[in-house]
């Protein structure tokens, strides 16, 4: 994985989707610019989850664009997803790095300044410091870490961190100036009336945002 | 996996343990001559489900009684444990044995004659036949199968079939006459006050009706 497939990264969630396919939503927002999506699936069956899984990677083949599953690595293995993201309380990183092999990616969620070192020691492939804002999209989240504390993460942090948690085009060119290599939204574009033109703006804030710090 | 080992079988559930730990009543449950115990885990997170497998695995070493993961083949590879059972809505079997590898347990449950039929082209270890009287500890279970229906779809499975769904002392010794291999159970064992003596009776009573079978 390379850092820069970080900027602009789309974390999934069908109950935002405004009752259009995720496959759509999702295909839109990667013309527009998104560099890596996380397929996250917190209700549907396991056989759902594969055949989303299998149609999406189908669907990105071709773009670069990394697929990402979120929590079951069973999942990621059997539709040939290029990794896992893990958050505190879904198996411990190194198991699924074993699980997993060298090759394929391996995210893991920080909510904490003490989670990042901790993370200094894991074979892990980037960061999602999470939240930064609070959110509506996630309800069971630490407190929100902010621009403050986003900063002491990415800071201290060796591995590439992608913010997450209640960013939008507003705040997205601050992420960045914050240390951190990308961003992570759900709403913002899942949610967005036109994914496409909501990914492209994204994607330029982001952007610019890192090519100024150069 | 020797199919005496389905005789009787033990499915968790946490929320009829009556407020017990999950660990004890298994192990009083194999104590009193359960020969199969399937985790079956559907709220609790990806961590805490591995933790209770391995834990589980723990203390089933040293008795030659089987864990079984429900549904999540990851957990199962990260556990160590000694297969995977999976329904019409997880993953599919095929997939299941190709991660898990040839020497894993692989079960599957069928709903009826036709699920069977397929299940006949698959590579499993056995076939639960679910449910056989309806039940309130699954709410989202095809049509009883009496026991015509778990006669029928004995009769004509090449694999192993344990019957599931309403089993207990009272009608244990029926459904090895119908042709099951073994009985799978939950509240029978899992809310009984005392689950070693609930186990032991019906250890018992499959015993004597495989034997009479001979």
């Amino acid at each position: 994985m390379r850092p820069e497939q970080l900027e602009l990264y789309l974390v999934t969630d069908r109950g935002l989707s405004l009752g259009r396919s995720i496959l759509d939503v999702v295909c839109e927002a990667v013309r527009g610019g998104v560099t890596m999506v996380q397929l996250r699936e917190k209700e549907c069956s396991s056989r759902e989850f594969l055949e989303l899984a299998v149609a999406l990677k189908e669907r990105l083949s071709g773009t670069g664009v990394p697929l990402v599953i979120n929590d079951r690595v069973d999942i990621a293995l059997a539709s040939g997803a290029d990794g896992v993201h893990v958050g505190q309380s879904d198996l411990p990183c190194d198991i699924v790095r074993r699980l997993l092999g060298p090759d394929r990616i391996v995210g893991l969620s920080v909510e904490s300044v003490e989670d990042a070192m901790k993370a200094n020691d894991c074979d892990v492939d980037y960061i999602g410091v999470s939240p930064v804002f609070s959110t509506p999209t996630k309800t069971d989240t630490a407190p929100a870490l902010g621009y403050e504390g986003l900063r002491a993460v990415a800071g201290l942090s060796r591995h590439p961190a992608v913010g997450i948690g209640g960013i939008n085009a507003g705040n997205a060119a601050e992420i960045i100036r914050c240390g951190a290599d990308g961003i992570a939204v759900v709403s913002a574009i899942m949610s967005a009336p036109d994914p496409y033109a909501a990914a492209a703006g994204l994607a330029a804030s982001v952007r610019t945002a890192v090519e100024a710090r150069k």
